[in-house]
């Protein structure tokens, strides 16, 4: 057995990342299914909305000087020559001292400027009294007021909204331009793993980091290949490193041990560019590429693979889609209720809970303990400038779970 | 054509939704697909994590006593008799005088009962030389250290993060009760709307709402049955009211015109217990029941459908499903930039940009401009009891976009 040779810092890894990895490639989303997607070219629109002057509320299209003057008092009587409904124009004609009947978003008739709400109106064999005045253009939306023909409707890059959705569907749009999803690999092997839904007998164990590093996966948006637990067997974990893929989680066997394959094999099957990194857990943690792939070799202890995982493939993984490299954690800044050990030159993830407004590090003996990210509310990360953080000090803490924020 | 009899406030409509509204029955899920969910029953661990004692470093396992006394000038020095790896666990036992070879996670071989790390070991020929002293228990991680047989695992009501599927995995749990997630019926209708994905030719529009809504009810864990854009007749509309649902949204054709049948529908096939909102937008809102349904008729105008479901849908849908029925939003608090009018006794919905630090309220003509909803970074409410809000106030922005707030 030998120990890592020398350890990188955290940051020089995530430069190392931030500097290789664009977003992928586009492929064509249908609009009904683009929400959360990361646009990857302008969006501009090729018709106007509305492409027609319509009503904008319930009432009477109008000539707005017909009613210049009309009052609770004097209403301008009007003849009603017709009605026009949603995506069911009148065939009349507004002339001077007509109205039309119509429902909101119907089209405006032609000859009409102006639509007297229903509310000041009343209606009695077949006239209409119109008690107040409308200004021409009141009560009706114009041609292209929500968005103009060859305007641009949504810039590249953007993460789609619903609202984003909707727009673009107002405008016509099929399907659009969409980053491309990352596909993960997830590569597991350990002959002591059972697959997840089994009871485990001793000496075996079930493999929890698949359905960890699978939900992960999904909050960052990749897509997670078909996947079965590897036994620790070279030529099966070098033919998973060769199988197509935007991205590979390994995990376990990733360290330096004697059954420790991964590593030697993306070195010789690629570039094993990172191998430990000064961090607590993790520090066995790893970054290569084979192909186009980037791998990243996650140690198999769960909280090790867990904040491996977030520190290294998350950010890529969300960067690869298009998204931002950031935490995705909503944040809260509380202060210590006890203090944080740490060393010069090693980056730490300390799990803590929140008790009584308070920020309290979770005591717990190793990176083996996964019931310590349960317990947690979320973590506080000690940069390596630091040997620590006195209690008192005001921290800031990256929440599991988007709910505690509220 | 009638206008509202009376409004209610929205509080009082949101009141009524929560006191008649409980998580759905429980169904079960797959262990590697319950991240996300929310837990509809205690869950127990039937077994202890580790369910063995295991090497928690990789090193010899030794019987602690033997290396009392140990230093880097005096070693230990034991026989190697065995090797442990995970899920193969050594034969040999370990005698006084003896050491097996282990792995991080392999069983303690019997007889030992701590780990020595291998950075302080040396071997040759078949012995191991040990230059530290390790008390019993060092480096050995033990039975049910991560949780133990009869210890709760999870407690109901518990959104799963990753790391709690994880930990279910690990307890053996193939599957897990977790609130059925809601179905929801979209009930789209106008016999002026195209299928989002066409181009719109006046006088007819493409319908965006659907877009939105599915989008909205996926962020907030509802399960979209399949939709058609329905005519605007009758007996189509009281079909789609009638079929199997938890959530029925009814979009457009929802008001108080002659082409308005859902309230009516609603009223006779159940009850409609709502109709007409004290807000702006989305006035027109209603809310009911039909069956085991809840109803809520959202405006055809895009924003207000966006609002009506933000406001009444949207908490209805998370708390069938489990979840916390507050605004899932990110929020953040900034001084306004331009004063807001509103009026007292009507609860205002109002998009707002965030430009330099301050929030500037979208001037628009109305709720029938989806793309302000686009420009905007979210919203502000301004509570019933308010006038409105002066310009310099700080304000509490919802953000429509999770990454705005990074």
């Amino acid at each position: 057995m030998k120990g890592f040779s020398e350890r990188a810092d955290v940051e020089e890894v995530l430069r190392f990342l931030a500097e290789r990895t664009a977003a992928l490639a586009p492929e064509p989303v249908p609009v009904d299914a683009c929400a959360g997607r990361v646009l990857a070219a302008d969006v501009r629109s090729e018709v106007d909305v509305p492409g027609f002057a319509r009503a904008a509320m319930d009432g009477y299209a109008v000539r707005g000087e017909d009613t210049f003057g009309a009052s609770a008092y004097e209403p301008a009587e009007l003849a009603i020559v017709g009605e026009s409904l949603p995506g069911r124009p009148a065939a009349a004609t507004v002339a001077p001292g007509r109205a039309v009947r119509v429902m909101t978003g119907a089209p405006l008739p032609a000859g009409a400027d102006a639509v007297a709400m229903a509310e000041v109106c009343s209606e009695r064999d077949g006239r209409v009294a119109v008690s107040d005045a409308f200004a021409p253009g009141k009560n009706v939306g114009a041609v292209g007021e929500d968005i103009r023909r060859g305007a641009l409707a949504l810039a590249r890059g953007r993460r789609l909204r619903p609202q984003d959705a909707g727009l673009l569907a107002s405008i016509g749009v099929a399907s659009v331009p969409c980053v491309r999803r990352p596909c993960v690999r997830l590569v597991v092997t350990g002959d002591e793993l059972l697959p997840a839904g089994s009871l485990p007998v001793p000496p075996r164990i079930v493999d929890s980091n698949s359905v960890v590093l699978r939900a992960l996966v999904a909050r960052d948006g990749g897509l997670v290949l078909p996947f079965e637990i590897l036994p620790d067997r070279p030529e099966r974990i070098r033919e998973a490193l060769l199988a197509p893929a935007d991205a590979i989680l390994v995990s376990g066997g990733s360290s330096v041990g004697s059954e420790d394959h991964a590593p030697r094999l993306v070195d010789e099957l690629g570039s094993l560019d990172f191998h430990g990194v000064s961090m607590r857990p993790s520090s066995p943690a790893g970054v290569g590429r084979v192909g186009d792939a980037w791998v990243f070799l996650l140690p198999g202890n769960p909280v090790s693979c867990l904040c491996a995982y977030d520190f290294f493939a998350g950010p890529t993984i969300r960067a690869l889609g298009g998204r931002s490299r950031a935490w995705p954690h909503r944040r809260v800044r509380l202060p210590l209720a006890r203090k944080i050990a740490s060393a010069v030159g090693r980056t730490d993830y300390v799990r803590v809970a929140i008790e009584e407004g308070s920020v309290v590090p979770i005591a717990t003996s190793g990176a083996g303990i996964l019931s310590s990210t349960v317990r947690a509310a979320g973590f506080v990360i000690v940069p390596r400038a630091l040997e620590g953080m006195p209690e008192g000090a005001a921290v800031e803490v990256l929440l599991y779970d988007d709910e505690d924020a509220a």
